[in-house]
């Protein structure tokens, strides 16, 4: 079965990133979990980004905050969807480097980026990438929208 | 074959919107166009997005300017992975409101956003999505960025 | 009598959006509450702005935050005056999201948008809209404004 | 019936509010313009405020630039609605601050403000505010939503 | 002797701009505080932006948050140099609503604009506009930014 | 008479930097120009600074673009009120970088600051200083704004 | 003697890239200038930041747009000092990705970085870097800087 | 050997500034550290920038907040490489000023911007540029950038 690849350009990205790593368990989806950083580590990254799609990889989460090279150079580096997360990090400008080093890749090269510490929709994206092929994984997307229509139908109630 | 799915919330949004088909039809991927307002036709879009899981489409890219709201739209509509594009459309302040509106969807519905007028890249990024279970269009990914490559390397030469 | 409806994102909208409910009460305005999720609740959406003006709503009132696309979608589907209320929500950066994504309508579905967090202002537009018809309401308005009026000069004795 | 009270700061505006009056004038409601500059005309624009709601005026759009003042001073002058449309004037830093300077107005004196250079949408808000009371101008507003869908249907068949 | 009128838009602006009435204080400068908001007291306001220059007034200093309108509104009013505060209210959007709303002035109408906050500099330079033609108060301004060097060099000494 | 120092610092500020000139003229106020930059004539500006209200001169103007220290640095070298003119110069961004680094000086040495390429009101303003002392530019002063009137309820007669 | 190497992402970085090639040739620099992409190239950008500091290369800049990750992927794989030019490029939001992408960096991987399209300074810098252990070019410095004022004396005698 | 000067606007930016002399003395880099305020102590500032390079002095690290002139004053003043912190200061908005004041230099002269409170990195950088011609520096530089790797490798194995 496909797996997810999360990695983070540091172990302080951590909380932001759990979440996409526990809603791709939630959804039974295999994750793998590393710490690659763009500036401090930049062969293990090109070793990451070469090799993701020859390991059994289908889909790359890549967090960063600050200038964040990571979802870009490995979307550099690998023909896989790279999924980017711009994360809040203490060294941010109120988040507006991290999401526009992430979102404003040049044409050719893309980076599917969600919100600013948008980690568990990077989580539920992966899973929709790999329930175009997945039927089985399509209908835990479907269960899981409707999931969230539920407790919103909920909620109102008590008002 | 999968099929991608290519809406805009005008047709003054063709012109950046090309690009993205362009390039899918480029890798030989079946594309369907079409305008779909979230403002104008609502409608229209909630059939959109309820049923094009249904019609053999895989991937949707949307595209729209302003308070961009096509795209999120679809994302709650459609368990598919949908692909926003901020167009720099006449009335926006300088491509932030689109930016923002695509880009800041809240936990349980992502958009995967691309850069402001990112359109071809969106058109990539669908057929990344397809590569996952198409091998065929993988080594036409894998093709496109060597391709990337060379035109640097000559372009380098020149200087 | 006319009614304002005042619907909100997320039960986490609410101590902003109480703001709205009580200026109106303390207009003796009827006001209708209730939890409405652009992405997470598209066919409740839809039925609400379908049908309002038909339920004896004269003015709705909605509030969001992040990429806010309630307002819009609401202005889009019912044919009432929308007053959107751009909430400061924890996924917002620096509500700059929220205020964008709910102003920057396109020509032709127009939103009324108040301040950031601005939802007591919602209310008393509320009731200005009510007023252009009612001359009761009207004079609460002036006698509200007068009372504004009252409480600065009094502060200014404390001096 | 109603009239609406259309002002601006400076005849430079009156392209950008042009819009406003066509729009009204199309569906069939009465127009006052006027120049009234908050900075150049302090004491007209007190006049006007002050009386406007009862020279038969119902709903007052005010369009300004830069820091623009004229609609918040009116709303804070008249009990009637204020609508306030952002002028990108010539000495505007890119819309930005003619956009706060209307939208951020205190807890107690909303401005219902539309889009930067939103004129048009200024001139139907005011209208859906009339048809709150007025089922005829009801009426022509979901004839003119229902034509904006024609119109968007009609463009996707061009493709 | 020339006195300086200082004025908030609500006494909780007073914490801010209390800075500006102490330094004047300390350059024997005679000093007139009031509340004075242009949207809850605009009759308050005109008469106080008519009349100052004729009640023995040289300079105001006026501080608001939010859409501030309060300085340029005075400065509308009276032909005395304005000294406009932006204060970071608590409906500010990080300063920049209460900055651009003071400082973006059209021609013909100038505000002198100081720092978010920066009420102590309100407060220098009604002093160095009164010190224009009162070398007594010049030589306390030439002083106070003498005692400013002398506290820089002092502090450098404990490295 | 007291005379106005207006300084910038490059010959391509001149076209926005002129119309403080022409304003002060047309108030007979009598204005000495010079080209004074912060980052290449270093010590001509100390020469400026220190020398200014030693050489007849009572307000001094400062105009320039990008990192733009002069207004700062003359604050900070004269005890003359200093009114800063902020210039979109060709290697500003959109002119954030000149307003930010005129306007939020440090407390202890104030600069007035005007709009972006707000010049005309710098030069009004430095003829309100001077009226703080000499009625006789006070009553040109309220003649100009007099006029600014007139031109408005002239210019509203042609609607 | 010390060489200074100028690489940029794109051709079309070139017109930008230029000035620095210009002034350090004019400081009898030597200069070696390449085209390397960190998303298009990646392999060539490993090369010559593994390798510029053996081949006789004391200084890099490198100039790249929207989200430009070349300055700071070459500053992770060289122990050189990096220069980064931010440079305006069509993809970029009015410049502040590109800013923001170089100028943010993480702890412990600087990037030197100047203005944006800030290309002759990058020059300047270089050679002020390479002075530091050559007098010869500390004199061009010196009298570079001497130049400037010159032409600045100048321009004030033709007002 | 080459000594470092690293000063700042305030003995309040020295926690900030303080990561940058720590860095130097563990590269074994004499370190001199001073308050020079470019705005209440112009004159030391003077001397300072005018006789660095004479004392020995090969790089200048320069921190300030707000409307932050000392780097690129000092940077105007002196031949050497300036290197400049923005500081968020407390009357900093959000780092925006600090940030733009100091990178935005005119062409001419340079100031080496390193990111927001990102004064370890200047530390980093001024190491660099000395070992432009010191090897034994250029090994530190080289085995401080190997520690980096190490810690992340480390902290990836706890995963």
């Amino acid at each position: 079965m496909m797996k997810v690849g999360v990695i983070m350009g540091s172990k302080s990205d951590l909380p932001v990133m759990q979440e996409a790593i526990d809603i791709l368990k939630g959804f039974d989806i295999q994750v793998e979990v590393d710490i690659v950083s763009a500036h401090r580590t930049p062969e293990k990254m090109f070793d990451y980004g070469k090799n993701a799609h020859k390991n059994g990889i289908a889909v790359i989460i890549a967090g960063a905050g600050g200038a964040a090279h990571l979802p870009g150079m490995i979307a550099s580096l690998s023909p896989l969807p790279v999924i980017g997360v711009p994360v809040k990090s203490s060294n941010s400008i109120d988040g507006w480097d991290s999401v526009l080093s992430i979102l404003q890749m040049p044409g050719g090269v893309p980076v599917a980026t969600v919100a600013l510490n948008g980690s568990k929709n990077a989580g539920i994206l992966a899973a929709q990438i790999i329930a175009t092929s997945d039927s089985c994984v399509l209908d835990k997307v479907i269960a899981y929208k409707e999931g969230l229509k539920v407790k919103v139908i909920e909620s109102a109630k008590g008002l």
